[in-house]
């Protein structure tokens, strides 16, 4: 296997143990950027240049820190003092922001090496970029995060940031067959990323292995702990649940989550069906609704002067957020906190939930980032979620499957996960 | 009563009937600025050129919009597109930000004038700027809304923006004796203002009455009723409220608000002790370890890359946010949502709490901007909060009382304070 495939993970032990330095891991992988970058189409902005800038730095320098030499990719939608920044909108194309994201500095502290700016939809929203779906062309990677979750599929980079404000981090990491994480809300601070909804926006990331997930993890939300998650004594238990968005599962995801399910089963994971409470009706519709709301507000500006420069389609919903009675709002908003105050006894003695990633496979076409129904709710309570790969649908695309956790356990969902994606056929341990 | 003394609300009503011009209010508040501000220090920018282009467009133009020709200050830590953003910090001096901040944007489509930017403090924490208290410039204004707080109580706009993470529009509205408001968390968008902490910043403006504070929220909030709160049929009923920061309330506050309930009392709002549970207790330490957690991370890039242009003062807290542990934080952070729980509670029957808005008198000189702790939980719990002016300490200076309202009930609140101003002797009535 090349440098260019391997985890972070698997990477920092080469890098330790002297079998590979610094310059081959970035070489190998700007080399599968080069070979592929035309069909993928990940990358908004790279400049080799400060990336081998960085890699003599590190080289003569004595920065460590737990990311020390690993290549990562940023979604476009956070700024970079060194790089431009332009969110996914011709509004910005060649700005160049004063500092870096929040999380950016703390990767860089960490010695992590910014090969650069994947792409993203316009305004982390639906309007795509240029990414394909590495599995294949004709088909979208998802959004809004695309270039990132392409990026670390593609064996371009192993480890990339995204964002999630709907379905923007776990959609795409299912398209694409790679790990999603999107942490408890709150855990990563947001400065210097686009906002586009307060109540919803998350930062997350994409990897090849649970543990590299729950690595970044460790430093992005500046808690150790996450980075070594505690495999459980015996296998954890875990509820499948449909939810009530299950109307809208296509036959490759009814398969999955069948699968599975099953699978996990057979290894010993107690399994059951959990029904979301009826409280829980609607809570997707009330995501889109404080999406609108609060997207209309964050994008006064842009609304304001350059909405020409707007899509139609963003600009469709700017409207219905302007349009929507505050009233609305507030009853979305109420729906979500009651629900989250049942989430204690909806996970009851489980450890994790397996649901939907998403409908089924990647569509077809790149016009469409396809629809994050199966992500809303989630993102709305707040909950841990990972995306695990490892099966696929007819087409012979990925299909992920998605287990989420309780609000501020992220450390017994990835301990789960890291279960969890080795009966699936994802882990780094099975695949690499 | 020269136009820049006016309320916002009486300059819309003089414009309307043609007594008065856009032309001639901005020039009144120019003129004045001009006169006093080498006393009270309350601009970090103004550009007049930029402030008549405007005015010209609005006198040529058809822009309606509730705020039509109003001119209004902007804390300089939130960006604008055509002045210079340096959020209190040398590291920013002279940043141009790309966009304008979120609220300067509908600011803007309501027909606002920009005036300028206000004097914050570093990054709306404590290191202060040169901002003086226009009724004694040997006594600070408070912080970090330090330049519009002063700007609005010195006659040199109506209006003017803030933020508060801890105290920093309610204590200098106190220390300046107008009206600060703080609206309940999330109901202003927050995109362009520089982020501090992500469950604490929240926006804010101050006024010279309650109606006033009412007509901005209606246009920041996006939230039409608040321009005309209905005014209680009979007194509202107002609860007083110690807290448990008490014992540090000075002779001062503790006779403004044994006056003010007194004042109340006796125009029949219905009055009552209220002790909060002891749950409530420890609660202002919460809310400084999440600010300081949360902080910590936010300027991560500005400690990274800028660090020893950090004031001693912020580094420690920086430095302090970086070494506690999540632990503490969760501990805070689920203290905060148990209170919140319980607030009904709290509030039982009545409209609004009768609490200290700051320790006392605005402190003697300009190297601190006093003490916030009379904030810290309110806006922890994220509830609604008008600071009312009207009495004054043993020094002559101004002394705030507060009223807080149930979250989401700012309707409610401000149409308790408009009744409650008039009494204090603090409303556009009395006093103008």
């Amino acid at each position: 296997m090349n440098p260019n495939e391997w985890t972070a993970t698997r990477a920092l032990d080469r890098l330790a143990d002297g079998t590979c330095t610094v310059g081959a891991l970035v070489e190998a992988c700007l080399a599968r950027i080069e070979a592929r970058e035309p069909v993928v189409g990940a990358w908004e902005h790279i400049d080799p240049e400060k990336v081998w800038a960085r890699v003599r730095i590190l080289k003569e320098g004595s920065q460590g820190g737990p990311l020390r030499g690993i290549p990562v990719g940023i979604k476009d939608l956070f700024d970079t003092a060194d790089l431009p920044t332009g969110y996914g909108s011709p509004i910005y194309r060649g700005h160049r922001p004063a500092w870096d994201a929040s999380c950016v500095a703390l990767l860089r502290s960490a010695g992590a090496v910014v090969l650069g700016k994947t792409v993203t939809t316009e305004f982390a929203v639906y309007h795509p970029g240029k990414t394909a779906n590495p599995h294949d062309p004709a088909h979208t990677p998802g959004g809004s995060s695309s270039g990132s979750a392409a990026a670390v599929a593609d064996g371009m980079v192993p480890l990339a940031l995204g964002s999630q404000t709907a379905g923007s981090v776990i959609r795409p990491a299912s398209f694409c067959g790679v790990v999603g994480y999107k942490p408890t809300f709150g855990w990563v601070a947001r400065a210097g990323a686009k906002p586009l909804s307060d109540s919803l926006d998350t930062v997350g990331w994409f990897s090849r292995s649970v543990a590299d997930a729950a690595l970044l993890a460790s430093v992005l939300c500046g808690r150790p702990a996450l980075a070594g998650p505690v495999l459980p004594d015996g296998p954890p238990r875990i509820g499948t649940c449909r939810t009530h968005e299950w109307p809208l599962a296509g036959p490759a995801t009814v398969a999955a989550l069948g699968e599975a399910s099953e699978r996990l089963a057979e290894s010993g994971a107690a399994r059951d069906l959990v029904e979301l409470p009826d409280t829980f009706r609607g809570l997707a519709e009330a995501q889109a609704v404080i999406m609108a709301y609060e997207a209309a507000r964050s994008l006064a500006f842009e609304h304001r002067c350059h909405g020409e420069q707007l899509s139609p389609k963003l600009r469709e919903i700017v409207d219905a957020g302007n349009a929507c009675p505050p009233e609305r709002y507030d009853d979305a908003q109420a729906q979500a906190r009651a629900c989250r105050a049942s989430l204690d006894g909806v996970f009851g003695p489980r450890d994790a939930l397996l649901v939907p990633s998403a409908p089924g496979e990647a569509p077809r076409g790149l016009s469409c980032t396809g629809d994050p129904v199966f992500n809303r709710i989630w993102t709305l309570l707040g909950v841990p979620c990972v995306n695990l790969p490892g099966l696929s649908g007819p087409l012979g695309l990925p299909v992920g499957v998605q287990l989420v956790g309780r609000p501020g356990q992220d450390e017994r969902l990835l301990a789960a996960a890291r279960w969890a994606e080795v009966r699936l056929g994802s882990g780094a341990g099975s695949r690499r």
